[in-house]
């Protein structure tokens, strides 16, 4: 409780100091019209100064999230379109299809890669195992036939808009 | 010509009349410091309000052009992605594909539709004619049974991004 008070009293112990000042420049008989009109042209300036730098750093926030929400626009959708690519690859899978149904699959599968493509979506790199686009979901021993980081499989492909990340490849690597 | 001599002449006036003014402003001696010191803080004052009015433009702006946007982000992908829906359809409509076929193109067809819609975008009714969404290929007479502006066929569907128009569908209209 003691301290309490002690804190408060340290709190307003600055605005005790500043006023007598204050007091002094209100009552003061040299603070002319004209230096009243100073500081109030010092102020606006200042205000306006301000306006004008705060103007300028909303205008610069709206350029970089305008163009952000253009390079990323498609990551919803394409999220959203990428089990239709696993089904189309499931059913490219089945054994038996006639030539006029693989064609038809195989038209579908390329349109909507062209599709996502020229937004930006492209299918994840598995050259070699890559932490930040790839999830092992299994691991074999690495021999020297199969150096650490190869991959084994690629079990389901991963994809990217732009740099980033959609959905990882799920693979099996050796390590 | 003589025209052109007098418009320039009457808008030179206002100019002739406010020039007496100003220089005499200018030049007279009464102008103190005090004035201009007020005149300063006038000049802030009102760069100030309009640099804050401005500002405030901007921010509005900006947010609708980010709701804008927003809301029809997934325009361009989707239009990119209709030619797959009817390469789709095409697929489906072959006849003597076999029930496994037919079931994995149908979930391609599904899970497109579906993502599709949860970013807005739908197929464009067709229950009656209406020049905003369908475009009339071929037209029928009309008759008893088949009354004005009624659809004979739906040659290849339309499809909306909320109340904008991605593609009209393709129709053959009675009239």
């Amino acid at each position: 409780m003691a301290e309490d008070i002690k804190n408060e009293e340290m709190e307003q112990e600055p605005v005790t100091a500043e006023e007598p000042i204050q007091e002094a420049e209100e009552a003061s008989p040299e603070k002319s019209e004209l230096e009243l009109a100073n500081e109030r042209a010092d102020d606006f300036e200042n205000k306006y100064l301000r306006a004008h730098a705060e103007m300028q750093n909303i205008q610069r926030r709206a350029n970089e999230e305008r163009q952000s929400l253009q390079r990323y626009r498609s990551q919803d959708l394409a999220k959203a379109i990428l089990p239709s690519l696993d089904n189309l690859e499931r059913a490219l899978a089945v054994e038996g299809l006639t030539d006029d149904v693989k064609k038809g699959l195989e038209m579908v599968q390329e349109s909507l890669l062209q599709a996502l493509k020229e937004e930006g979506i492209e299918e994840v790199e598995t050259d070699r195992f890559d932490h930040n686009f790839h999830m092992a979901v299994q691991t074999l021993p690495a021999d020297d036939d199969h150096p650490a980081d190869t991959l084994a499989e690629v079990l389901q492909k991963g994809y990217r808009l732009h740099e980033r990340l959609l959905r990882p490849a799920m693979v099996i690597v050796y390590n």
